[in-house]
């Protein structure tokens, strides 16, 4: 293998590592539009929120309808998901009385959410960012949130950045 | 029917509903008053305060010898109540320890408030606002909230608005 | 003069002072009532509010249509006069860039308000609360903060309890 | 015309009105669809966010690579415009040293914003929103807002809502 062609290879390899593991609104709009439209089929008028890695908020969208406080619930759970590398609904566990982390909540000026409905995103086994979902019950958020796992799982394939 | 009429009849219509759909600071005042009085009678101190639909305060009255941290209280009561549309007391039951919302509380700036005495306004089944009362007991201040449902229900009869 | 006249006096001059340098509800809304005729003849969708000698809110409106900003501009210009018992008008001359109060505005929390409307409330010369307007120009609220301090001197006079 | 008649063309009015004079997610979508393609050409990434009509968000999107300072503002820039019913522009020569709401800034918890970008949305007459945009200059985001405002009263119409 000559020298020119290596470091061709190790360009195209850093380039779609690079567009694999970083979050921007194009991948995020498409990710809500799916959900969007799940919560539709199952009668849930929610709140969907994109963050990328650093639990920065990349987009909101607000379903007609939805609970005005759910605006609130759907970032954090995005940053909550984030935060700590984990759904919320498995926080939820850990944050019960008794539980390990019991008290975690009333950290982070008030963004920590422990109910369901925020999950991580990976690209392959980098954290990406995390979807949160609001403004049904918590079952249904979190069901909602894990459908936006396996759909965003998809796009990412197939844009072809990655094949996990 | 001459088409005259029937613009005139449509403009009638059109305000009526515009009318009974929105909540409106003589319908709040109304409202006060009659929850003023009933607290008198239980012997309750109380801050009334009433919010539109979407959670943007309409007026607040503090009865003399309210506790004065009754005033942020009774407000975002009913910001609770329209925020997830539903009695403060039901969120109550689903934010305590082992119910699905728990930790709901730590969410939207400190606004939530989880025990009884914010309820949702509706005319009809369209959301119209909340009411929120602080100063008694949990139960009094949600026997309050439900007389001030009771009330508002006559209030909007009465204005002619809508017969439900 | 016998002891029991004496007594009765005492209690009759203690009734009509503790009457008389209190805010209470009722005068609230009776004040409130008479700004909001009067910003109605001006054309202003106020909201109206008032606190206590403390600076602690008794009441407010917001009439159909406030700015929704209003509610807490209103609310604050009340704070401030009592705070620093002066018209909000006046503290904006000392708080301007050049005046010997310039930078008040960034303390006590973000309540100050340094432009016109908000109006101390005095019972002879007793401070017994403050009125706050907000909804119009600075101008209008002004004039309507002073429209209020005038109605507040008759309505003190009206019910006995003062002659200043 | 019979009666039939009367009342279908009754529900079709209402339907109409009440669908042009609310905000919804899809209209918000396409607004800050037109605007980010407006910002690419300009060059300036930028965070877009629409607002119904008591200034609560319904979507939001952080254009790649735009400010993460920018989220907060742009929201901010849509509340500012709503609760005082102008453009954040206009109200930043009213909030100038010497302006008549000098210090209006300090208010409403921060959420005040008074420099260009924010611009409120109506249909006919009707507040119906805002948009707010962050990321350029002040000057591009004015540029961006009232751009958004162009494009918004283009899809109105288009939607036959109204013809304004």
């Amino acid at each position: 293998m000559k020298e020119q062609n290596l470091e061709d290879t190790v360009r195209e390899v850093i380039r779609k590592m690079a567009a694999s593991a970083t979050m921007n609104l194009d991948l995020a709009k498409h990710l809500m539009e799916a959900v969007e439209e799940q919560a539709k089929k199952v009668g849930v008028k929610a709140v969907i929120a994109v963050s990328d890695a650093a639990g920065r908020p990349i987009a909101v969208h607000c379903m007609d309808g939805a609970y005005i406080g759910s605006f609130d619930v759907a970032l954090n759970k995005t940053y909550t998901a984030v935060a700590f590398q984990m759904p919320t609904a498995e926080l939820a566990r850990l944050a019960a009385p008794g539980g390990s982390l019991y008290g975690i909540q009333n950290t982070n000026e008030g963004k920590i959410v422990i109910f369901g409905g925020g999950e991580p995103l990976y690209v392959g086994e980098t954290l990406v960012g995390a979807i949160g979902v609001s403004g049904g019950s918590a079952k249904q958020d979190t069901d909602l949130g894990i459908y936006g796992v396996e759909r965003f799982r998809e796009l990412v394939n197939k844009n072809g950045t990655i094949t996990g």
